[in-house]
């Protein structure tokens, strides 16, 4: 289990994180800049474990391998609340755990489906979580 | 002036940061972390360089004496674009600059506005820009 700070309550950042379909996942990239870009969120219930379909070959993959050390951050424009979780990040390629978060919606990002063989999954191990109402 | 990649329109990308009123600055820890925080934006045209009130005492304002190079996201909930900008932070603490760009919302952050020692302006000057509509 991930140790969540202790003022964070878990149940609002999940109710929170699941109302805001993009999160902001920034990674170091080697060239020592920090590199941000959105991402579609699951619609599972935050257990203090994030998951996200990606490319096996892209560069936010390449940017884990070299420095796991990721921030996911969420903010929503319409109601003023935003929070931010910094934590591990690995990357999967189980058929199994991919079959069961899979929705129709990613087909917009990897047509082939399930099949596609490019298809990962990136796991971030959630260590510190922050929001802000 | 920062070198702002060619594919990004910066009209387009001003805008885009005009309208959205919360910015994700995120920084690198000095335990290796990421640290991700929203930051009030400042209502001006965007060229290359972007202005933050801060605290001078801050974990940010020490995180980019350490490190100073930065992600700032803006994501909107309610139209779904997003940007990202990366670049460099210093802090300032010019009195002509903060009056420039004070304004009377900061009193929720700064209640005691320019008298403050403690306030302090970010600058982040932009080397590279993406955006997704």
């Amino acid at each position: 289990m991930p140790t969540i700070e202790q003022e964070v309550n878990m149940k609002k950042l999940a109710a929170m994180i699941r109302g805001i379909k993009i999160a902001m996942l920034t990674t170091l990239s080697a060239d020592g800049t920090l590199h941000s870009r959105p991402l579609a969120t699951q619609d599972v219930e935050f257990d203090g474990t994030l998951w996200f379909f990606t490319a096996a070959g892209s560069a936010k993959t390449s940017e884990i391998r070299q420095y796991p050390q990721v921030s996911v951050s969420y903010a929503s424009a319409d109601h003023p609340r935003s929070c931010a979780l910094s934590g591990r990040a690995s990357l999967i390629q189980e058929a199994e755990k991919m079959k069961e978060l899979w929705s129709p919606v990613y087909r917009a990002w990897f047509p082939q489906g399930l099949d596609d063989p490019e298809l990962a999954l990136m796991r971030v191990d959630v260590d510190k979580a922050e929001y802000w109402d």
